[in-house]
């Protein structure tokens, strides 16, 4: 991954003033670039790291007007922050698609197949009936049980684990450590104390461009041709518990180390905190945003936020909670109301209540 | 794993009616069953389905009298939804301790043994002096340290780990990422105000019959000799923290996100809502039950219910937080009570306090 | 790993009374300890296992007068509890780090060194341009990516997996299932409701002495040269969520399942309990102390201690909660007094509010 100046102006549609034939291996910020790098100035406070950074290139605003002298070469452009973030997702594709090829040793059941331009790392392990897309990147030591589809464009980091029949979309990521299709925590109490395993039979389906953290886990349904199932575009943090036979909907997104309870539904465009607890079997209304470390019980209302567990309207809680800090105060007051009105009515002297 | 009707139909003590000799290789619901597949009809309202399900056969009531024609084979029992969850059981028998052998390349140390029906998948590792009874069903990147022992039918799903010297009982489920015997959390400070590593040097038991769920972490004892102690029939979900020393007693039942301090001892057949956190070095009555995202801080009373963080009395608590919801208006009506008081006191006009 | 008691004694600079030329191979508790082991007698109340240990040596005070005959061999030491814990960390750095080699298949990429005395298990990965230095101590199924340094004495247990980029000093530990690395949750909310992905193209950098438990996350900056920054000394527990950009100063104690939210800066030798939330892009002052579960979501003081969500005063919060448990006496008391003072105000007669 080496471009010249030339190239990236041409990618950004960017003038070039200098030298264009140097090259660009990394992207950086303007006080910390080196040769070789390429950075770019917005803000204007940053001005003066131009006449001194040591980057081979700078993206700057088309009309700037430099007040000394700069040794980078400059691409010339309309906006400064949006062309280097783009520029941002290039390399990141770039760096996350780069590996291809398999590394030995890496194991294939029977029956499994794989798209072009995949990556499989040493040690990964894929079942069998597996089917893989083009452009797939396996990691080392990610396991992909039996049965399993993964869609184009898909991204399983350093010890992934699929279960058997998890389905995953296009363009998702999960990140290292995270488990998917693991058993619903389904027990039957018998009458001697003890419990029985309800077997564990269902999916999980992961729907496009899905991405996950590292370390958490997603169930399974319990029965036969169910799914847990994440819509599309969903985005979740590390830590997450996400209970069998949950629906996500479309586009919500979700903190670290929160749990969602088994059959719970939750709508499109949703966003909870980090360390919420949604209980089981509820409906949660699209675009509802929950408080960090709120505990959801009930259904909620589309578009409402919520807070404190069990969780209420954001803005009651926050209102209870400021007078929770003065509950001293008011234990206190009450106190000498009691006193006063004691007097008032006749008492010859206050008692205080104990 | 593909039975003849008339064999299921035998090992539920069951009639057929129709085609017996057809084949079945899987469950399903009657509104999604296809053919080669077994369903059954309970609830009356699901009734329609039978008459135009794909099914090779449903498991119906003995006295059941079809309105319409129907396509599949009949199997005529006292209680269709008992034969049926029977069968689901025994499927998923067949399906967990489906897999025999050794795939290669797989690991094992020196003097280390293993019993007969093993499936050792590629990439999983077995250190040194570990035995491991028969019927085990160890998965591709398991991890088993050296000195474990390993006890009859137990499956370790890809990527459970087991410090040395890791004890698993009969009949024991651990699901994927799971980490068992890993150092309790002990640093004793020193003057500099840095942190000396405490030795952890004890175990990690796990008695029959224990089932733990993805990415869940149980620390070893702290001593030699030591053992954090998982009693049989406990069934812990996913993401737990168990600290170094705990006792969790016979049959308790723990939710996902809970975390238990170290050298706490939990009594038999407790339940633990999710995301609940309890102290270091309390005792926990049997049969206590405790609500989710609670915080236990001392001892409980067999029996009994908690809630809240520190939890008390499940039902004091919900007391608590109804009238904490109404918190402004009590603060209101103190405020108006006062200067009511101070009206009748003969102040000459009530003044808010700020 | 075995000493006669001779050599045990020269290094704790204790004297042999008995049999000096016995081997001992491990430490135990006195009322356990078998032959070929060690103990230690400090407190009175266990004197009276002295005197049926089968221990082959035990550790006692000097000036210790035995009341009856005592089979094992005796070390005479100033203090022997101080002289056990000596012991028992040399026990444990040559338990810990005893393992040297490579077993095999192990993966090792292009461009990578290796110090010496290295453990690398089976299926452990390094990727490309590793530099990793020695005594240092990797399990299988350790993954280490391309570009990350390991300074020496450093220990990675079995499914430990650092990103590409990670740098990690000397004498650090982490345990299983650890994730170092990972993309922080960075997502553009876009006009159609859905999500872009923000590149995440920083790195980890743990210091020295850094501990760290299992299955804990800590993901990479955001920007290029940027670092999620973990100082020297730090101990981190279990199951913990350490966002992107966050920086922890040196010897800061988070204990497990607390969760750190992006950009916050956390100073030095703070203590936070388990299952703690704190908000990001905050400064967490030095020696602050956080009760488990709180929820901190604004800057704190140098030396404070704060409890609840969102967190005030510990002192003020326990007050408060006090109170909060008598919610329901204070709200029948508001009531009884209201309808005093409508009485004395002249209303006929009380009228409840409802």
């Amino acid at each position: 991954m080496e471009f010249s100046i030339n190239q990236v102006a041409a990618m950004l549609g960017g003038q070039v003033k200098g030298n264009g034939n140097a090259k660009i291996k990394m992207l950086a910020k303007i006080q910390d670039a080196k040769e070789g790098q390429i950075a770019f100035l917005s803000n204007p406070k940053y001005e003066q790291y131009i006449y001194t950074t040591q980057a081979s290139a700078v993206i700057v605003k088309k009309d700037f007007q430099p007040k000394k002298e700069i040794e980078s070469t400059l691409i010339l452009v309309e906006d400064p922050y949006i062309s280097f973030t783009a520029l941002l997702e290039e390399y990141h594709k770039l760096v996350s698609f780069q590996k291809t090829g398999v590394e030995q040793p890496a194991f294939i059941g029977e029956n499994s197949t794989v798209g072009s331009h995949i990556y499989r790392g040493a040690f990964s392990y894929i079942g069998n009936n597996v089917t893989i897309g083009h452009n797939v990147k396996i990691y080392p030591h990610v396991y992909v049980g039996d049965d399993c589809v993964i869609d184009d464009n898909t991204i399983l980091y350093a010890g992934a684990k699929l279960y058997s029949g998890t389905r995953v979309g296009k363009n998702c990521v999960i990140h290292s450590g995270t488990v998917v299709g693991s058993d619903g925590f389904g027990f039957a109490p018998q009458e001697d104390g003890s419990y029985k395993t309800i077997p564990q039979l269902g999916n999980v389906i992961l729907e496009d461009n899905v991405a996950i953290g590292a370390n958490t886990v997603i169930d399974c349904a319990t029965l036969f041709g169910d799914s847990t199932l994440i819509h599309q575009g969903v985005k979740l943090d590390n830590l997450i518990q996400i209970a069998h036979n949950v629906e996500i909907g479309k586009n919500t997104v979700i903190a670290a180390q929160t749990g969602i309870s088994g059959s719970t539904k939750i709508g499109e465009n949703c966003i909870f905190g980090g360390q919420v607890g949604v209980a089981g079997h509820i409906v949660i209304a699209n675009k509802t945003a929950v408080g960090a470390q709120s505990g959801v019980g009930k259904n909620t209302k589309e578009g409402h936020r919520y807070n404190g567990s069990p969780a209420i309207d954001l803005k009651d809680w926050f209102q209870s909670y400021a007078i929770f800090k003065k509950l001293p105060d008011i234990s206190q007051r009450l106190k000498e109301l009691e006193a006063k009105v004691r007097l008032l009515q006749g008492d010859s002297e206050p008692v205080s209540k104990e």
